[in-house]
């Protein structure tokens, strides 16, 4: 289950004050809670491409390197996507008898060579881009959203979003999800159910059952409605008798849109949101769920949304690719308590460039920006009401020279750096170069995919739009670097 | 259970990431958790006064007027204290044949006439000042710590605590705690234990047993112990077998310290800290827990320190003093769950002057201060790395005319202001002033205690040093007004 744009702080378990998860809040009293649980990226596309080939975008492609340190994803423009030459997980779970299943968003590229059904799924339904709309059709046509491998509408048009935010897709993808697991269940096949819901990105929706009933507003509605959504699952594999049988995992592609003001998501007391390096932009509310299996409690072992690449293919008995580096690590020993902690490092990667590494409880940020002056000027601010020297900078800064160091334990906020001549800098930070410069050593850079945009390749005809009659006139091919500003 | 300079944030029930108090989350799992309940002032003394009498620091005295909106508290060159016209909530229930005792931090007072066993308590061990020191006996005398009404020794002589922060006063504290308990209960005598800790308090200690256990560092550590020991008290409770005719309420006296760098606690998603009207500063981590009697779950009643001086003498069937204003509510009904919400204001006061109100979710700035400038520069920062353009400013800025509104469910962190022109703003901001205006024109201040300093008054000879030959030679008399600087 992974969510759009929700914050580490948005749910309960994790502190949020309106405390409007219950059905989450249970979740994780009676799984496993991983606070210190991160993405691969600040940004939707590269987290979920990351997400299912189990590597770092910065080997995978979704980057950029039109230029230093930007986000890139894959708006509808966007005429790179997912290359055939990566392994994404599900194509070796059906290899061994699995059928997949995707709801949501993709984001891995909308072209049709990039589309799910071609990258080890059996079922779609979701679009390939965000909701974003409506659109007018002459500059921009509206998303497409897909049953498997063919359109059977657009949003705005045939999946209605209005403009007070009520949209019923929340509740299709929850029906969408609890009819697979049936289906599935009762034909005692193995699946794969990637739960990709929006309903927490902008432009934020609820159903009209939800909508009001939150206390934090449209985005409270949201998440509530999401929550809900998370209990029907659950429900459904106990229903289906599954459940003793089954790994769940709930996480967020990144942290919440601090820019969306109160519009955006919680990141809990830790710092920025989406789009940055700092904790709040890539600290993501985990729980893993295993009745039977996982013991409740919580783990503070350091985990990335790359680790489900490995650990599932673990379970599923299915041995790694040999001839490529996979980041992901297997928690199956920490999940089933078997090990306490396994020591590895995150790496907080925006666009071409390492940002930051964690080792153990320290935080070293080699490189800083919030975003550019020019940006927060016009009013995007990725740290509204917060301002560390060094941290929440509008220029970049290289620090790779002296890293700025932090204890995430006793500092999670991240504001107080501990000092270069201090003894506890002095112990660290070789230990910390060595995992930085030997992350670098062995660094193969994949082709970027995220560089060129063109209006032509945008969903005007996606298959399928004949028989429905959407087709719409493809402007000619005109391909250009696209601007990524932050 | 009232802590010292404890945020909300530093319970894993809501949110603190490192989730190290075990104890206190399962309270809260079997108990009420009240996410939107407040001290009555962001600073110890006055926030205890208040509790004890019911009544804001501005009525019952707990204030200086020596400046203006300045927090006052009393240290042990303080000539105020508690005046004998208040009425402490333990006083009435000692008339009803229950036997009371204070555990810990007194801060009403370190004269003779102020302490707790002529205002209310029959049994008294703990300290009247904080445990600042070590002090050099001349310019200043260490802090007695009493048994009852004489004092039996010093911190930092008789009652350890290390530079490096070990103490084991957590273990006496709880030890008493729990001696009470069973004393009491095998009596089957009805008892009130106000347990006021303060490991979390600067400067913070645990004893060997937790030092160096936690993430955090020692402000975890002595939170570790601190949640240790509430367990503990519970255990006795239950093996006392009085668990099911005992009101236990866990919170704090105001928020944490945050100047205190990551040597303070955390305020999880709210604005600044202790000494200030941000919710940092007043929003307290509260658990109201009596198992059988209180359904387990989450109430968004807005709750006041005050409102335990209200409820407890109501199930103590108490009646309530006639004479005076109580700002405290009757919350029973609320808990107990025959009422879901009673709708009341918070009154955030710093010193003499009301900064801000909440009504239902909608919070108004009347006054912003976060500290002088001067305090600022010297390194006094009660917002680290927070930076809300009128709200942590270092100048008193008058809101009274256009008082800055925030809805506290869509926005907890105070980062957005709701615009004047809007029609929300329109419409709740006359409902705001109503409530404003009624509590002006009703308002007798009490005489301000916090106004007067004199050497001569520290614990230099206090009741029993004799015994010990702990006497000091007191000082000539020489009162002053005591300079409150932010």
């Amino acid at each position: 289950m992974l969510m759009d744009d929700m914050g580490w702080g948005d749910l309960g378990v994790f502190g949020h004050p309106a405390k409007e998860t219950p059905n989450l809040d249970k979740m994780a009293a009676e799984g496993l809670l991983l606070p210190d649980f991160y993405s691969a990226n600040p940004l939707c596309s590269p987290s979920r491409a990351a997400l299912l080939t189990g590597r770092l975008p910065i080997r995978n492609g979704f980057y950029s390197d039109n230029a230093h340190a930007r986000n890139a994803y894959t708006p509808q423009t966007i005429v790179g996507g997912i290359p055939d030459e990566e392994i994404l997980f599900p194509e070796l779970l059906q290899k061994t008898g699995y059928t997949n299943k995707i709801i949501g968003k993709w984001h891995l590229g909308q072209q049709a060579q990039y589309h799910p059904l071609l990258h080890g799924f059996d079922e779609w339904f979701g679009a390939p881009n965000c909701h974003f709309g409506p659109f007018d059709d002459k500059s921009q046509p509206n998303i497409p959203v897909y049953r498997n491998a063919e359109m059977i509408g657009r949003y705005y048009e045939e999946f209605e979003i209005t403009k007070n935010g009520e949209s019923n897709l929340t509740q299709m993808y929850t029906q969408e999800a609890t009819d697979f697991i049936y289906r599935l269940s009762s034909d005692k096949q193995p699946f794969l159910l990637y739960w990709a819901v929006d309903a927490t990105h902008d432009p934020l929706y609820a159903s009209k059952k939800f909508l009001g009933t939150s206390q934090r507003g449209l985005y409270g509605d949201a998440m509530r409605e999401l929550d809900w959504g998370v209990g029907e699952i659950l429900k459904a594999l106990e229903t289906a008798q599954v459940l003793d049988n089954t790994l769940v995992i709930f996480s967020s592609d990144n942290g919440a849109a601090t820019y969306a003001k109160t519009g955006g998501g919680s990141n809990g007391p830790f710092l920025c949101g989406k789009e940055t390096t700092l904790e709040g932009g890539m600290r993501e509310p985990t729980i893993a769920y295993w009745p039977g299996k996982i013991k409740p409690g919580v783990s503070h072992q350091l985990g990335s949304l790359m680790d489900i690449f490995t650990t599932t293919l673990d379970l599923a008995g299915v041995e790694l690719p040999k001839d490529r580096i996979i980041d992901g690590v297997n928690l199956a020993p920490v999940l089933f308590g078997n090990e306490s902690i396994i020591d590895r490092p995150i790496f907080y990667y925006r666009g071409d460039e390492l940002m930051a590494v964690r080792v153990q409880d320290y935080k070293a940020h080699l490189w800083t920006w919030s975003n550019s002056l020019e940006e927060y000027h016009r009013g995007t601010d990725f740290c509204p009401g917060q301002d560390v020297a060094n941290l929440t900078n509008h220029d970049q800064q290289n620090h790779t020279a002296q890293p700025i160091l932090i204890h995430l334990g006793r500092d999670p906020g991240e504001k107080f750096h501990i000092s270069p001549s201090s003894a506890e800098y002095k112990q660290m930070m070789p230990r910390i170069l060595e995992v930085v410069n030997k992350h670098h050593s062995e660094m193969k850079k994949g082709k970027p995919q995220l560089n060129y945009c063109d209006s032509s390749v945008m969903n005007w005809a996606p298959p399928g739009c004949e028989k429905m009659n959407k087709c719409l006139p493809i402007p000619k091919s005109k391909e250009y670097k696209c601007t990524w500003t932050h």
